[in-house]
């Protein structure tokens, strides 16, 4: 049987690291256990529930004929939240069999296998009707976009279960497209699951098309429109800078990544890390997000970071923890670790509300109560990739190289790495100390170090005797962060973060205020305030500060006073929006 | 021969002023003539040449049949771009008497009348193969706001010259609306045109075609997409915020406050007033300008005033002096002319350049040097929108009521007011010296002190013997303004302003400094340094503030330093753009 890896590096020429499978890490911790559990029983179930009712289902009925009725949907990608759900349900069964979830992806599969075409060909929008309008508006109709996601699905469900059920599937239809060569998609997807696919099947034509839709982009005749909006106005090898829809962006920073992982392409590598200059750097919010704008589900430019109005998609998050896990496999270098943890936490968790059944699209990192997170959406991306992304996660706690065996997140988990296993104790991201016992042939053990913690860098301990013990005590003083005065939308505030998680203040904790009436002096200390029974269980933060009495003029001759003190309570981020409705912000004002 | 006046309240029963006819003020002045004039001679010529050069003239003649060639233009609302430059030369003519510029208007109004079917309807985009689709898409075509705007030429071209040539077209296109009484237009307009179309003819059918306009919007079912975008989501009774276009919602608070100064309803009055409240302490950017959002070209949410985003476009600060001005009939009140003074200066001039050729659309806070003025744009509103902004301004100087006369606005200029003269002499806005002498039967004049100067109130002097001189100085100490904390985008920083005018940062003037890095110390005293070379002659601002070295990272866990000393020189915001393209902020970090 395939092993359960993400990103399967063992076989890559440029590779510096190798994943380890989901299923060698088993967490039994209180943060990302018990979230992994409501992922199994009522996420991934919910989801499921919700592509039936909402017709994303019947559409391959209908495609395979079984049904006489319309598409379903507001989009022509709806094929592509299922697929993401056959992932996510495939990388949950690979750390925890549940034959009743089995059986449910099972007969998915069958559906989405009867609607494929004699030629391989599947998309449930483009039947019937609309058969003839294949491949002819690659640009705006995800159509590659929907194929893409049907391989990453494959890839998983061979890889966690050993089945080829849909793996056949995805090759039939990668084969299509190899055959046609349509070119390459207006939304990118498709170049890093086609890597995924060739290593699930060493079939090579499959990262030759990857590369294919890469070195085609920015050419002229522009292939999807010519924009920077699908990073399609230079050629990939001279796009030095994260422009345009975000999710595309970095599905195809990743996909990208994805080639260089084969075949070392220098040219790509330079690119990629000007992208990633520019990205964190430049346009990246404090929390991790990507994407400043609402038009074009877009990056803004340099330092363009507002809070309010900050777009940052779910999905654009966690295609930036897609790209750092490639970055991270090709270098091993902590900064991407250090970064992927961030996003986690800060920018990938706060899309999902903590009954794990109710998601954000965008996350703002200021809001005056308006912005909630909902059941579902019209367009449905960011539920899946909630779910497939946190299946997955026991994938991304280790990698390994020769016998060294890196340990890049941290939670209660028993990890098995070749014949070594690995305990880690830990109370981690409440508490900083982490206990590590690893027994086994392993030569060395490399302990992530954050860069809040002085890194990013490894501490490297050799297994002696076939044994290694070692305890790591991460300082978790609050700290504040500024951001570069050229974020014009930050300057004159500064936001709290205590080890990996950033932190927010939210009107639930402070009854009728105003929290954009708030000011956090500079001086004020802040305490640590345990509160295990809120919101799961968080260390709250609290510190004196003021806040102004009522809302005062627009514009003034001086500035607005202080106003009165007050015990201000901070909370993590990822947290917020699970309460009462109101104000909250990560930024708060500053007074010198 | 009618009287030049902007706005015709004469008659108007709820109004408390009389507007005084462009005509009546010759200006004479530093600041504002020299533009009057370059608007004459340059700008209002080469729009014309814009709309013959982009067949906007050719669709009439083609509407006409004289041509058999298709619609020109990008947009279905060409038409509404001559029908502004017409009323730009109109009311240019009414203070400029210029035989070319009068025979050019004759020769255009004749096109525009040949093109006039025999029902009355005027539209040339929809002719011929879309002559089946009149009135099928009021919410998306502007097929009533080009209508309005030929209401405007009409009435001012009959005000400026006495011709009733336009004014017969306007009335057979409103009594053929008034005949269809197709709805109301997604893009408000006509309303105050068909108020001031009554004003102009008497007949009331127009005013109450233009009440019917406000009262259907928010009706369910829906008559222009029931959404905040068209302000059709609520009856406007019921709006009580400034909210979706900009443009649109200003243009029909104009509107509705023209029907208010002909019937008095309180009810529509309150919802102004609501609007008032909404635009001038929660949605306005500093500059006057109105509309946040690029999506939409929309007002945000409360305090969502970014500096870079801002969109604020011009179009729509015009449409804040129209408002202003209609509001400031109807009540007296000194605020709206002070709101219409600070607008004028910071809002609407700055979409121009200093040679009256180029314009901006957008008009940002702050900007890395890519916002530049263009010639003319596909969707061209902008250009002949100042073009008629600056025609009309001799009418904003001044209102009268009962022998009261009130002055608005402050430069060199005679105005006669009924056998009233008046002589200003000033170097307003930099100087604030006014010296006023009036002779005449009026009895009181009414002048008015601006908010910055103590106000917005009146200074009031009796004349006596036909007879008062009065010298008022306005202290122009320059002075800090800063924002509500609730305006997360303006947080720590200053905005400077000295009299009417708001100050900017412009690289021009710090060779190579990034104005992003800059500080302005709080305690730091701003000089004035008048450079009459310079930007047509003003009155620059020097403080000494620091430059940070180099960008330094986007995130760290202290304030980034204080930079080096450095002379920081502040310019007049509507002066920006002008010169060598750099970094400009209105908005600078400050210091406490």
């Amino acid at each position: 049987m395939a092993d359960s890896v993400i990103v399967d590096t063992r076989r890559s020429a440029h590779a510096a690291l190798r994943p380890v499978p989901v299923a060698s890490v088993v967490l039994t911790d209180h943060f990302w256990a018990p979230r992994l559990e409501r992922n199994r029983t009522s996420t991934i179930p919910g989801q499921l529930a919700h592509c039936e009712a909402t017709g994303r289902i019947q559409n391959f009925q209908r495609a395979a004929g079984k049904l006489d009725v319309p598409f379903e949907g507001l989009f022509a990608f709806n094929d592509s939240d299922v697929y993401k759900w056959l992932e996510a349900a495939a990388w949950s069964l690979a750390s925890h069999p549940d034959p009743e979830l089995d059986a449910k992806v099972d007969a998915v599969i069958a559906e989405v296998a009867a609607a494929q075409q004699p030629d391989g060909y599947l998309n449930t929008y483009f039947m019937f009707e609309r058969e003839s309008e294949r491949f002819t508006n690659l640009r705006d109709m995800h159509e590659i976009y929907c194929a893409g996601h049907l391989f990453q699905a494959a890839v998983a469900h061979f890889r966690a279960t050993g089945k080829r059920s849909l793996l056949e599937v995805a090759c039939k239809l990668a084969d299509c497209l190899a055959r046609v060569n349509p070119g390459a998609c207006g939304h990118p997807e498709a170049e890093l699951a086609l890597v995924e696919l060739f290593r699930a099947t060493g079939e090579g034509r499959y990262l030759t098309l990857a590369k294919h839709m890469i070195a085609v982009r920015g050419q002229k005749p522009a292939l999807c429109g010519g924009g920077a909006y699908w990073q399609d106005h230079v050629l990939y090898t001279e796009l030095t800078e994260v422009t345009g829809h975000a999710v595309r962006m970095l599905y195809l920073a990743s996909g990208a990544a994805d080639v260089v992982l084969e075949d070392g392409d220098p040219a790509l590598l330079a690119a990629l890390q000007a992208q990633w200059e520019s990205f964190t750097t430049r346009r990246m919010h404090v929390t991790g997000g990507a994407g400043a704008r609402w038009e074009g589900e877009a990056f803004g430019k340099d330092y363009e970071l507002t809070s309010e109005r900050a777009y940052t998609e779910t999905c654009a998050a966690i295609a930036s923890v897609m790209w750092s896990w490639r970055l991270f496999l090709l270098t091993a270098d902590a900064k991407y670790i250090d970064l992927l943890e961030w996003t986690l936490y800060n920018a990938v968790l706060p899309g999902l509300s903590l009954s794990g059944t109710e998601y954000f699209y965008q996350n703002p990192l200021a809001d005056r109560g308006g912005h909630r997170r909902k059941e579902w959406f019209g367009c449905a991306c960011c539920p899946p990739n909630l779910a497939r992304t946190l299946a997955q996660l026991p994938g991304y706690f280790a990698a390994e190289r020769d016998g060294d065996i890196y340990l890049t997140l941290y939670a209660d988990a028993t990890l098995e790495v070749g014949d070594t296993t690995i305990t880690v104790e830990t109370s981690y991201p409440e508490r900083g100390q982490v206990h590590v016992i690893a027994h086994g042939s392993a030569r060395r053990l490399f302990l992530r170090i954050p860069e809040w913690a002085g890194g990013p860098s490894w501490h490297i301990v050799p297994l002696e005797d076939r044994e290694a013990t070692v305890t790591l005590d991460f300082p978790l003083t609050p700290r504040r962060l500024y951001a570069n005065p050229r974020v014009l939308a930050c300057r004159g505030q500064v936001a709290v973060a205590r080890g990996p998680l950033l932190y927010c203040a939210e009107e639930a904790d402070h009854a009728g205020v105003d929290l954009w009436d708030a000011t956090l002096p500079a001086q004020a200390p802040l305490t640590e305030a345990p509160r295990p029974e809120l919101l799961g269980g968080i260390v709250a933060l609290q510190a004196t500060g003021t806040v102004l009495e009522g809302a005062g003029p627009l514009y003034a001759s001086a500035p607005h006073g202080p106003g009165q003190e007050r015990t201000l309570t901070l909370i993590p981020y990822y947290a917020w929006a699970n309460r009462t409705p109101g104000t909250m912000t990560v930024w708060l004002k500053e007074d010198n």
